[in-house]
C-alpha cells in the first residue's frame, strides 16, 4: 500500500508544455484527497513517438521534445478532441545550451542542442475524466531527473494555467507534422 | 525500372543534423554513379524514436528533432560506435516561430514553437558500409515538404562536413537522455 504523499502545485512559466503536480495522499481512506495529481514516472514514457519540440526563452533557457502515448499519437493525428481516456502526454525539457562542436564545424556560432536536465526535466499529463476530475480531466506531474516530483511551490500553477486552452482540451502542444 | 536521377549535395550551414545529397543516376548500368545518396523517404520514420532536439539560428532559424529507427535508437543508447548496418538517422526541421497563444497565456514572450516546413525540412542518413563506401558508409538525403529532394547547391558539402565528427561515425547528434 502507497502511503507517500504527494504535492500538487504548477509552474504558470512552463509555457508551451506540460505542467505538472503531485498531490497528497495517504493510506487511511478518510484522509485520502482527490487524487488529482499524477505520482509516478510513466514506464516506457522516453519510447513514445514525437509530438512536437519547442524551446523556452527567458528564465526556463529549455529545449523540450513533447511525446506521446499510442492513444496520445493517433487522436492528435486524427484531430480528436476531447483526447481519449487514457492518453500521456510526456514533456522532456533540457537546458538550451549551444553546441561549440557543432559551431566549429560549421563556422557559426548558430547551433543549440540539450544540455543538462534542469530542475523541471520531466513532466505530465495523463487524461483520467473521473480520477482527475477536479482539474479538467488531466493529473499533472512534474520531476526531475532524479525521479522526485517537483515541489510545491512549481506545480501549484498547473490547471489554472491550461484553462488558457481549455478549448483544445487543456493542452497547449499542437503536432508538428 | 527507375530511371528518375537524382541529385546530391549538402547545406554546410546545416548544423547539427544531417545533411543530404542525392546523386544522379540513370537506368543505363555503364553511367551508373555509385550510389551514395538516398533516393527515397524512409517510410514511416515520423513513428521513429526521439534521438534529440536541436535549434539552429541564423539564417536557417529552425527548431528540429532527429529520430532514429529501431537500430539507431538501440546503438546510441548502448553506445555503440560506429553505428551498424541499417541504422537511419532522420531530421526533422520546423521554423522557429513565436507562439503568441502561449506567450499570451503566460504573460511572456518566450516560447517559440515548429511553424512552417523549410526547404530543408527532412534530411536522413542511411548506414550502408557497402553500397554508400565512398562517403564513409552513410548515403544522405534531403526532401522538402512535397517530398522533392534537395537541390545540388544544398547537398554538395554533406559529406565534407560531416567529417567533422568522423570520430564518432560522421554523426553530429548527440543522444538526449
Amino acid at each position: 500500500m502507497r502511503q507517500i504523499a504527494f504535492l500538487l502545485v504548477a509552474v504558470a512559466t512552463l509555457v508551451g508544455g506540460v505542467v505538472a503536480f503531485t498531490v497528497p495522499r495517504t493510506g487511511h481512506a478518510h484522509q485520502e484527497a482527490a487524487p488529482i495529481f499524477v505520482t509516478e514516472i510513466p514506464p516506457g514514457y522516453r519510447d513514445w513517438r514525437l509530438i512536437s519540440v519547442a524551446h523556452e526563452e527567458g528564465k526556463l533557457n529549455d529545449i523540450r521534445a513533447i511525446l506521446g502515448n499510442d492513444l496520445a499519437i493517433n487522436a492528435y493525428r486524427d484531430g480528436k478532441l476531447p483526447l481519449p481516456e487514457g492518453t500521456i502526454i510526456a514533456r522532456i525539457a533540457w537546458r538550451h545550451v549551444p553546441s561549440e562542436e557543432n559551431n566549429k564545424a560549421f563556422g557559426g556560432a548558430q547551433s543549440f542542442v540539450p544540455g543538462e536536465a534542469p530542475p523541471w526535466y520531466l513532466q505530465f499529463m495523463v487524461k483520467d475524466s473521473k480520477k482527475y476530475a477536479a482539474t479538467g480531466g488531466w493529473g499533472y506531474a512534474q520531476f526531475d531527473k532524479d525521479g522526485k516530483p517537483g515541489p510545491q511551490s512549481d506545480l501549484k500553477t498547473c490547471f489554472p494555467c491550461h484553462q488558457a486552452v481549455k478549448a483544445r482540451d487543456f493542452v497547449f502542444t499542437r503536432y508538428a507534422p
